[in-house]
């Protein structure tokens, strides 16, 4: 389907998007660039990308199609020093999650040419970060969305769209504004008490004891907190407007509970619990099929 | 190594022990009593318990090992009920996840007795709660936490660490105290968190799409909001006091990312969240030998 594969940041998502489409047959060379040379060397080393491109510009030379994987607020400068070797026919993605800021860096940076570029957010994870841990298989049966723009060339994002189902993806197709309300309330807030929990436990004394007792349920509740510094700093900034009105909404309710448990209202506490288990456990059939 | 079991809650906890001691061969007979008598029945029909006992008490006739898995709040009437049948050589155990309370109960039910009493809290959860969920590897590989005090008698106190080492426990001793302040932190507080999540987002019109774009890394955050609801009210009113004051140290950290992301400094956010990170990623090293 590709000859070229440019991947723009060797991390653990565009490592992932890789494998998973060479194991598909749907390229035939990955040529990788990264801000760190001893990380593009490793992708190649690892067997992710073919060939260690010296800078983004020259990694697009050639290609067919672009994934820009790198933290969000990299994506304009990104785009920017790549516009030059942009072509009409070649597809552009990024895998960011948040999608606003996103959109409205590549209108900037590649202008005229922007219409090559279909926003992207594969909703996939996984607790480590980096080359080492990219798997062919982190992206099958997840979701995949797509936030088109008004300017976005209707062959780029048929493309995408394809792209994404090869690899066994879900795709999704929203508005940028939709998805950065959808994912502060789902994704973005969840990380954000993460790591406040972490840092609250750390920043006590006896933390380090209280650390040593936690069970299965710490673990999958702080699993999300193990996320790469960089990229979630720049979630947090690009998607703050959201996700501060939703922080603001959780801690309404963070506070009814402890009014709650201050004036001992069992039966309340109890209502309140059971909304919220039932609300789970909903969720959870609407998942049943996806391994993702 | 005993002859009769009288399991009074024929919940999850309970049942999973009652399946794990007599697959280890540590018990003859399971005589199980649940508040509803279909309960009971369904635990016997799935072979959970031997005999259905038609009260507490008289489950525990005749039994040298007890366990009450019943919501802490419930732990005081369900062993003032049992008193009358308590003998010298019985070893009772509780499963609760507080422990100043279920202490502070035992003493004021079980008087001149309460010597023969174990607080137990075996760290070990599950998605859903319920009979039908029961699972003989449940406790495999966990914690469990004793918690005697100056009154618990050593045979009892031997007897317990023996029954969960022989479930392929690790059996950590503390004080009532110390466990209840060290799981507000690690346990209590998360559950709290995660029942905040979900009813924020529910509450929100567009709820029912957000999560409907929810992926894995939401799933894990919010497994444990599944949790059930009159066991959970009774653990958030039992240990409030510790609850509270963890959730405010939260809240204070939550509150400082919030001044951050307003502020736009992106270096303090990066530095924090790497301090959430390296503290996750170093945790996760000391449990990797645990499949609990």
């Amino acid at each position: 389907m590709f000859e070229q594969l440019a991947l723009i940041g060797c991390g653990l998502m565009g490592g992932s998007f890789a494998l998973a489409l060479k194991r598909a047959g749907l390229v035939k060379r990955v040529v990788g660039y990264s801000k760190s040379p001893s990380t593009t060397e490793r992708a190649r080393q690892l067997g992710v990308i073919d060939v260690e491109a010296p800078s983004a510009l020259l990694a697009v030379s050639g290609a067919d199609i672009v994934l820009v994987a790198v933290p969000v607020a990299a994506t304009e400068a990104t785009l920017k020093s790549i516009k030059h070797m942009v072509t009409p026919g070649m597809l552009i993605m990024d895998v960011g999650s948040t999608k606003a800021d996103v959109t409205d860096a590549a209108r900037r940076a590649l202008k005229e040419q922007v219409g090559s570029f279909v926003p992207a957010h594969p909703i996939a994870g996984k607790e480590l970060a980096g080359i080492e841990h990219a798997d062919a298989d982190l992206y099958r049966g997840c979701k995949v969305i797509l936030t088109p723009t008004e300017r976005t060339l209707t062959v780029q994002l048929k493309q995408a769209q394809a792209v994404w189902s090869r690899l066994d993806c879900d795709v999704v197709q929203m508005s940028p504004e939709s998805h950065d309300a959808a994912f502060a309330a789902v994704s973005h807030l969840p990380h954000l008490l993460a790591f406040a929990l972490m840092n609250a436990i750390q920043g006590q004394t006896q933390g380090a004891q209280f650390l040593s007792l936690a069970g299965p349920g710490f673990r999958d509740f702080t699993r999300i907190a193990a996320s790469d510094s960089k990229v979630w700093r720049d979630i947090l900034l690009a998607n703050r407007h959201e996700l501060l009105a939703q922080s603001q909404l959780f801690q309404a309710q963070l506070q009814a509970f402890e009014a709650l448990m201050l004036s001992g209202d069992a039966k309340a506490i109890e209502a309140l619990i059971g909304q919220a288990s039932t609300a789970r456990v909903q969720w959870q059939l609407t998942q049943a099929a996806k391994p993702c």
